[in-house]
């Protein structure tokens, strides 16, 4: 953009570019009657600093870098809602990064930062980062960093999570009081922490129940729209076929739907389904969708509040907490319990 | 962060900052001992230069606008993906801001990027916009501004769309092929040029069936997750009920269920529901839902691929262009003929 610049200024007034910018700071070396010519042609020609120049000058640029797997995903999309209300409140912008759960990706990302272009870090990890060293390189830069949903443990910093043990043993419990005696639990990870999370809080319910045995833990790749519809199909057509399946990931549970419908098997007669899922639609699925609901607005926003919060008070530092926000178990007509006839 | 600067540089070397940043440019008034020396140091020191530094000098960010509505519609979420894997390719980075379908917030998001912060913008305008005084301010000062799915018939620049009048049209005949006679369109504007579209096509074919008399355009607010149910209420229960009706924009759809289920409409016998979504579930919904469905990833791909293109070359021109990409109409249940027993 051709926009008015110091040195347009400069010019027009006869001054130096040193004197224009001192001018405009209002620093004491420079004349009141300068200063308000200077302002007044400031004015005139609509003059805007450069965010960039003054980036430069103060080391920040107001920006915030949120990294995270996948904008489609309603979880994802509602935290950004989230992320967006404090940030427009705060007057910082948002650069978005999409890792698509590569690891690879994700690291090529963060060394984009490196070079000070945003002045903190919102972060929800890939399904594959199992190595940690970008992020801590990163990191003991002073480089400030929030993690959502996605953790890293190793790095002490501040983690803004749900209960995903509870609300995964509240949710299978609720499937086991429904009937269910073999559980699968689906998941795009065996790695992330809150995976094994949610696969231990459904294992302690299934202990309890003394059906431990029949419990299984599937993995399943889940990159872009891609579902592996043949190992799915394998465990629905299997001896181990189960009777319950609680989908980690929300992307999971259409394809789901689908491979149960072609193979005739009916939800939630033959097998109920419950998915950790934001989505706007779960009641109104055929059969309407048992829900663990994450307060995923809420978890954007108290990322961003404490983020920002770090990067503009000196006194206020990022400490290694975690703080934990619930989750809601909506039970509807997937995991209602069948009667036979 | 803590960032090796060329100021650290120049104070290790004892040369001065503008000395230290010639020698990073390879100028021919340092000699080639010295930049060696610098360049070493460099090198051992990790330094990078700071992208602003390199913004300043060469009056570009690498860094694009994406001004939308709604991240959560999954239309848009489609379409950052689109954007997102040009912008990658290309080394650029991503700002994205959200309108939620105000026209002031849109506006002030605008003004931010008089100063230069991006060297481009990708735009679909909110429901709200009327008045174009500030696209058309920061484009005249060559700012350049590629519009998808909602765009700015004023501006003379490039525009991504699909074919809303045509699929519209080919949606609502299948709707009278199916038994429908009262047709209501459902959307959340009056003004943008993308709904007046949709409607037209939706009128045509009403006329040419003769049931335009019964036609109705239902204007509905749509912030945020709100949802304007007194409003759907009255028409469903009205002497003018429609036995058909489009959703103009996905997020109506799981409201339209949900009031028709709780007075007992059943879809599609009563009442069929088509609507313009790229609804994952639309398959599984209850009844399964037909749509239109928008080729979101592609056009957000082709706005970004000539935006950059538009940045990166001289000799490339944005020209007042309309790119026209096809959408689909996908027939499930939710508008299957209703035969009476």
């Amino acid at each position: 953009m051709a926009n008015v610049t110091i040195k347009i200024l400069a010019k027009e007034l006869g001054l130096s570019t040193a004197a224009i910018s001192k001018a405009l700071h209002d620093s004491h070396e420079i004349s009141v009657a300068t200063k308000q010519r200077v302002l007044a042609l400031a004015k005139e020609l609509n003059y805007i600093p450069n965010p960039y120049a003054s980036s430069l000058r103060h080391r920040k640029s107001n920006t915030l870098a949120v990294v995270l797997p996948d904008v489609t995903d309603s979880f994802f999309s509602e935290a950004i809602n989230g992320i967006e209300s404090v940030a427009i409140e705060k007057d910082f912008h948002v650069l978005l990064y999409l890792t698509h759960e590569r690891a690879q990706r994700e690291e090529a990302i963060l060394k984009e930062f490196q070079s000070g272009r945003v002045d903190g870090i919102l972060m929800s990890i890939s399904s594959e980062t199992t190595n940690f060293d970008s992020i801590s390189g990163i990191f003991s830069k002073n480089m400030p960093i929030v993690f959502f949903d996605r953790i890293c443990e190793q790095i002490n910093t501040a983690k803004i999570i749900t209960d995903d043990f509870e609300s995964s043993y509240i949710a299978t419990s609720h499937l086991i009081e429904q009937g269910c005696e073999k559980i699968t639990f689906l998941s795009n990870s065996d790695s992330l922490l809150i995976t094994k999370n949610r696969k231990e809080g459904a294992l302690k319910a299934c202990c309890e129940n003394g059906i431990e045995k029949t419990f299984l833990h599937l993995m399943l790749d889940c990159y872009a729209n891609k579902f592996d519809y043949e190992k799915m199909e394998e465990l629905l057509t299997s001896e181990q076929r189960p009777d319950g399946i609680i989908c980690c990931i929300e992307k999971f549970t259409p394809n789901v739907y689908t491979v149960c419908r072609e193979l005739g098997l009916s939800i939630p007669k033959d097998i109920k389904i419950l998915s950790f899922s934001n989505l706007n639609a779960a009641g109104i699925l055929n059969p309407s969708l048992t829900t663990i609901t994450q307060p995923a607005f809420e978890m954007g926003k108290v990322a961003a509040t404490i983020l920002i919060k770090s990067i503009q008070k000196k006194s206020f530092h990022l400490i290694d907490e975690t703080i934990i926000l619930p989750s809601t178990l909506h039970t509807r007509e997937s995991t209602r319990l069948w009667i036979n006839d």
